[in-house]
């Protein structure tokens, strides 16, 4: 009945030559299709036939996918997106290369959302009888996966109800003005099940369709996390904060940019979350050890720039 | 309409006094309630008010609890119990300390499991508004909550179709004597969302209501197994196996006795597990490097202990 | 023949109070004597009496102790210091509380010096018969034991040569204008033994007598700067850089300021020096790529902030 | 003056091409010279040209080489030699291809040790100008150097006074019966600096003349240990013990061996030796818990396999 996973990510890049490479060598995922302006990648623990798709041209994010269970569950969503109010269409099977037909919503924050229910298997690398812990001859940091996104909006209340009241999800964390004011929500982070965020959303005056990154798993938490910043090193990957620790979600992290300029990050641990638990609530003036609870500040970008 | 978890197990141990300083100086958890022969004990990222109970008497595993969203949910699951053919009976609010009604049925394997919907909330110990990253003061391996439990049954298939049918399960690995046999499973790994196992289950003659191990989370991955580990190396704990990372789930582990002779798990990372994911499939020749794939072999204990 | 390693050092400090739950409940040093303006302190696996004394009364360096192996050591540094053209004078046995005799030197950089042979052994905590991994109890970051001291000086070089030729060191790495100028040194790096460095030097304009930073050793190494990280992030430590990779000695590392404003350091790995490995030399455009492999940049107070 | 460090090790090994295997795609090292039925490697941290020699025939060791800082320490360490009352003749440059000359000994162990003062230089591979963290394209494990290994004698306290004497080591921990028979010492760990061991002796019946391990370094901690038990699981590696971390020095490790039958063993971190610290004594009802902290007990491989 509900969303399973943010299924894939398609972001705009202004040189292909050099994102193929920064998100293989530096990322560590593997192109499953190169059809001339897209490039289709997959990391090595993802059995979907792609997670992420390289757009020639621009930089942000030109759409998500969200997966579900069945078929019919489009179905419901569609009942529930029209009832919200939200643009809809009906995409076909291969609209995008091996995924099925499915639904096409236009958010209020105006970022494209797709909704499918089926991809063509390629399978884990570490295969599925007498599974290896990892796959031989992983580039990079070897990010198993992607994890999730943040997305701009002008206004996150809206687009939070979309997500809430649409797909299903609930709020594990909201970043607000202050206690007297818990309404206005500066910030809140939505999950499908166990993982602190699969989406996030991020208020400011003309975010609407703007990213403020995409989000890899690394599956090993801090060490995992060292070993990215030795990748980051050698590699000469700009950096725009970390390594550290959240405070909203407890994930180890590293942001960095990708050679169009599009923000990353890699993710790792953090809490088990819960659809029963109490949302965590951050106050304007801590959001500095939310997002760094080492520091406990923000570099300046971190706020101001999207794409 | 699922299951959301599993929010308690009771467990019998032979000397209270014991088993309470194994739990709280060893695995870190809080005692919240003292009924003479029962502990409720919590761990510090939990908001319900208890997950674990020490029962007075004996070794082995006295019921564990499910937690679901709903109190609608508890009624479809009588239903879809009832239909498979389970012994089911209501339980009163309060039968549990602080734990809603609900219901109770007797597994195939014969062991009890209660279904309900709610629990007093204590919080966690970080507290809701701008948390910390974890509780000051915490003792021993500091294992933020209860993770899952791995089951004895005498026969795994007809239980394993409980957990799926009527708990809304599905599996993420399996056990199979070899790959001309996959319908014979041996044991069973069952998730309810994100993680690679939320229960599991070994066949094994006469192994009918019995425990394997009862498994509690840490949150820092394998750097907090070395944590463990040293803890375990200070207050004299028994190891049964680790550390180590397991090929099934790829969490990273320790296996040890608690002074009853129970087998405890501390359990990190691991990949995420997905409802869509094709079921890793083992076969028992290569059973040695699915528990622990750095050795690659069972010591003898693992397969013969059960309390 | 040579020197052992940086014995102590007397840090000053501007509130007492606030610099010993500091050093105890943040460092996790423990006191070992209280004399009236002077707290004298030692980590869990120092054997010798204190490593640390902190002085009421102001910021920076007081002195630094660097123990020989045998009291006529003491007499060839003594010999070889007034040869290399520094002020040197004897001191006395209990000049320092539990301190053997020894010799007092004013470096060209107007620190000073003490060289001695002996302290009384108080003992590790975690024992010398079938010792444990670590003592029970520990608070805060837990370190071990001090490590060493970077201290500013208004030309590198004069003070490089008396630790090279009276204390016997040899440098590890040194930090150059460019590759035209190898002997304008702006900083260096000098070992005992097999320690990246066991002091180090900087340079520029009126940093005579100034200490940039003190640190000390964490054992378990990227997870040991994660934990130190979430106290500094609960205990609301302000930091200056980190955590992070170093380029020059490869360890790992947070800075952060004391109550009083001095820069601490934890410092964690790092390879395994010899006497006999080519030198390795930075030139200034790489500068942040030396100090922070990571990020690559220097923050502002890094090379601006001394007490 | 005296020893700087284990230089080199040269062993045997039955199916070279098995072995170069093994230590180039397991281990990571280099070959950098292949003499027909010797093959030259070294780490990638090295600077000398080599540190590890497989030598086609049989298993165990052959011989190990000590470096010293300068010619003239041949001399000192050939007159304590003679002293000493072992057998040693000169050898020549050249012998040990781009080795010097030096002094050849003959244990009472009937070890072969070598002393030497120079070795061609070849450089580490993060060259020494504005370093890297690592070299890319590392294989395996990549185990940055050699670092110590274990040898058996019928008695240790005679070769311990060896190279206590002769070489200027110092012992840092010591296996003995029981505390009232100190003097009979079972095993010793001895270091040149700051290492907790350099070279370390196990007594045994029939022990002369051969090998219990040999130990490469990591450089990260209990995060490499991690990795390196990936490593196995992949290879198919098999595993003596581990992996955990040693009650003596500390330090983290797994053993496992080459395809020859050969104990190799990754090791990590540990505490910073001193040359004035109290030895640790360990009683021999606690050796288990010395080797192996964490399980406190000994695998019987571990005290009855030497090659």
């Amino acid at each position: 009945m509900g969303v399973l996973r943010l299924g894939y990510a398609h972001i705009r890049v202004t040189d292909m030559a050099a994102a193929r490479r920064h998100y293989t060598q530096v990322i560590g995922f593997r192109p499953v299709l190169d059809n001339s302006d897209k490039l289709y990648l997959k990391g090595w623990d993802e059995w979907d036939h792609h997670s992420l798709v390289l757009e020639q041209g621009g930089v942000g994010i030109s759409k998500l996918g969200f997966k579900v269970s069945r078929a019919e569950d489009i179905d419901k969503i569609e009942n529930r997106a029209v009832r919200f109010g939200v643009t809809t269409s009906r995409m076909s099977k291969g609209e995008n290369p091996e995924v099925s037909d499915g639904l096409r919503i236009i958010l209020p924050s105006t970022h494209i959302v797709e909704i499918y229910h089926e991809q063509t298997i390629v399978g884990r690398e570490v295969g599925t009888i007498n599974p290896e812990l990892c796959p031989p001859g992983v580039a990079g940091m070897g990010a198993p996966r992607i994890d999730h996104a943040l997305l701009g909006c002008d206004s996150v209340s809206e687009t939070e109800q979309f997500f809430l009241r649409v797909l299903g999800m609930y709020q594990t964390e909201r970043l607000v003005a202050d206690l007297d004011h818990q309404d206005t929500v500066l910030a809140t982070w939505l999950s499908v099940a166990n993982r602190g965020h699969d989406i996030a959303l991020i208020g400011g005056p003309g975010y609407n369709g703007k990213l403020h990154h995409l989000a890899f798993m690394l599956e090993n938490g801090w060490p995992d996390i060292l070993h990215a910043a030795q990748v980051i090193s050698r590699a000469g990957v700009p950096i725009d904060m970390g390594p550290t620790q959240h405070g909203v979600t407890r994930g180890k992290t590293i942001y960095f940019w990708d050679p169009s300029g599009n923000r990353d990050e890699v993710f790792s641990d953090g809490y088990v979350a819960q659809r029963d638990q109490p949302a965590f609530i951050w106050t304007a003036d801590q959001v500095g050890r939310g997002i760094n609870a080492i520091t406990r500040t923000l570099n300046e970008t971190f706020t101001t720039v999207l794409t």
